[in-house]
C-alpha cells in the first residue's frame, strides 16, 4: 500500500490561524508527523491519528532530517492518509524540499498546503505592514543559519538591500547577527524589533534599533521568535516607551 | 457608536486556503468590505453580512484608496462587527497601513488577521520550497509598481541579493522586469517560474529562464499571477516540457 502524503502549514502558533483546508486534513489523517513547536489544540483536531513528534527544534544535526524522511516514507507505506504538520509555511524555512525529494524517490504522491508565515503573524501583532507604500517596496525573509558543511550565505547582504528583513532562526544569535548586517551597511539606527511568539497568548514585541539588538533579545523568553527591521518600523518603535530605556540598557552594557 | 474593524487576510485564492479565524470573524461580520479578487465561495462565509466591493485591482490611483478608507470609518461608525477582507496577507502588498493610519485617527479600535500570501501558494502548487537548504537562506518578495509621485524604488536589487525572489503585480510588465533583473545582475539563465492563480482550480504554471520571461508572461491569462526567480526552481525548469519550446519562442521573437 502506498499512501499520500499532505505537507500541512500549522501556521504561526494561534490554533485558529491555520487554515480552513489544514483543519479538515487533519480531521482524515491516520497518521500525523508533527514539528516540537505545533500547538496541543491544533494536534487535537487530528482526533483519529496517530500523532508522531519528529520535530527537531532548530539547531539539531541533519541526521535527524535523514530520520524524519525515513520516517516519513514509512507511515506512507503503512497509511493510506499522511499528514507531515509544519509550523508556519512548508516552504519557508520547512525543510519541506528534502521531505519532498524523499517522497519523490520513493514513488509516494504528496502535495503542499500552504500555511500562514511567522513575518506575518509578527506584522500583524506589531500593527506594521512590512511594504507599506512609500517605505518600502520589498522584504526579505532570511535566516543567519546555515547547515553542516553548507557555504556561509549572503543573508546579511539580502536583508540590507531589502527595505523591509524578518530574520528567522536569528534571536539567539543576536551580536552576530547585528555586526553582520552592520557590515552589510545597514545603520546602527536602523528600527528593528523582536516579537516572540507572535500570534499566541503570550506574545510580546520590543522594538528599537539595530545598535540594540543584543538587548532586546536578552529580554526573550523560550517562545520562537523573529526579528524585523526596516523603515516601517519607524512609528513602532517611537510609540514605545521601552526604546530609551533599552538605548541605556546598552550604553550600560558597552561601559 | 464604534465597531471595530478586523483587517483580514483572505489567502491566496482557493476559499478553503483562508484561516478558521478569518471563517469565523466572516460569519460574525455586520459588514464586509472586500477587494475585487476574493472568491465568491469566501464571500459566502459572511451569511449575514452586507458586502461591498472596495477592491481596486491593481494599477488605480491612490484617490481609490483614500476613498476605500473613508468607506471603512464610515462604516466602523455605523456597525459593530466590520471585516475588511485583503486578497492574500494584509500585511504585504495589502496597503494596510494607509487604512490603520484612518482608523487610527478615527480613534477606530482594529486588529489584523495575517493570511497566507501568494508566494506561499505558487511554492506549494510547484513543489518548490522558496528556501531550500543549500541552494537559498533568503527570499525577498517585491514589486516593480511604484505610485505616483513615489520615489523609485531598489525592488530589482533586493530580488537580484536574495538567493530566491517573488515578483508581485510584476507579469504584466515583463520586459522592463527582465531588464531591471539583469541590469541587476541576474543572470539570463536564472531559472524563472510565472505561476498564475495558485491555488486554484485553474491554477498554471510556466517555466524557463530570466531571458524568457516576456515570452512566458505572454502566456498568461487573466487570473493573478507572481514571478519567481532563484536557483531553488532548477529542478522544476529542467522538469517541464515547455521550457525549450518557450526558449524557441523567444528565439523567434527577436528574428
Amino acid at each position: 500500500m502506498k499512501g499520500k502524503v499532505y505537507l500541512v502549514g500549522a501556521g504561526p502558533g494561534a490554533p485558529d490561524l491555520l487554515t480552513v483546508r489544514a483543519a479538515r486534513l487533519l480531521g482524515e489523517a491516520d497518521v500525523v508527523l508533527h514539528d516540537a513547536l505545533v500547538h496541543p489544540a491544533t494536534l487535537a483536531l487530528a482526533a483519529r491519528a496517530e500523532k508522531v513528534a519528529v520535530g527537531k527544534r532548530c539547531g539539531r544535526q541533519s541526521s535527524a532530517q535523514r530520520f524524519i524522511n525515513k520516517r516519513l516514507v514509512d507511515a506512507a507505506r503503512r497509511h493510506r492518509f499522511v499528514v507531515r504538520l509544519k509550523g508556519g509555511d512548508p516552504m519557508l524555512f520547512g525543510r519541506a524540499q528534502e521531505e519532498i525529494a524523499a517522497l519523490e524517490k520513493a514513488g509516494i504522491a504528496y502535495e503542499v498546503i500552504p500555511g500562514v508565515t511567522a513575518a506575518s503573524a509578527a506584522a500583524a501583532d506589531l500593527g506594521v505592514s512590512l511594504t507599506q507604500r512609500g517605505a518600502a517596496r520589498s522584504v526579505a525573509f532570511v535566516t543567519p543559519r546555515v547547515g553542516e558543511g553548507e557555504a556561509p550565505s549572503g543573508w546579511a547582504r539580502a536583508a540590507a538591500a531589502a527595505d523591509t528583513a524578518v530574520l528567522y532562526m536569528a534571536a539567539g544569535d543576536a551580536a552576530r547577527v547585528r555586526d553582520a548586517l552592520l557590515e552589510a551597511g545597514v545603520a546602527r539606527d536602523m528600527p528593528v524589533a523582536l516579537v516572540e511568539s507572535a500570534s499566541l497568548e503570550d506574545s510580546g514585541a520590543v522594538t528599537g534599533m539595530l545598535a540594540h539588538l543584543e538587548a532586546l533579545c536578552a529580554t526573550r523568553g523560550a517562545g520562537p521568535a523573529v526579528i524585523l527591521v526596516g523603515r516601517v518600523l519607524d512609528a513602532a518603535v517611537l510609540s514605545r516607551p521601552e526604546a530609551a530605556e533599552l538605548a541605556r540598557a546598552v550604553a550600560a552594557m558597552k561601559r
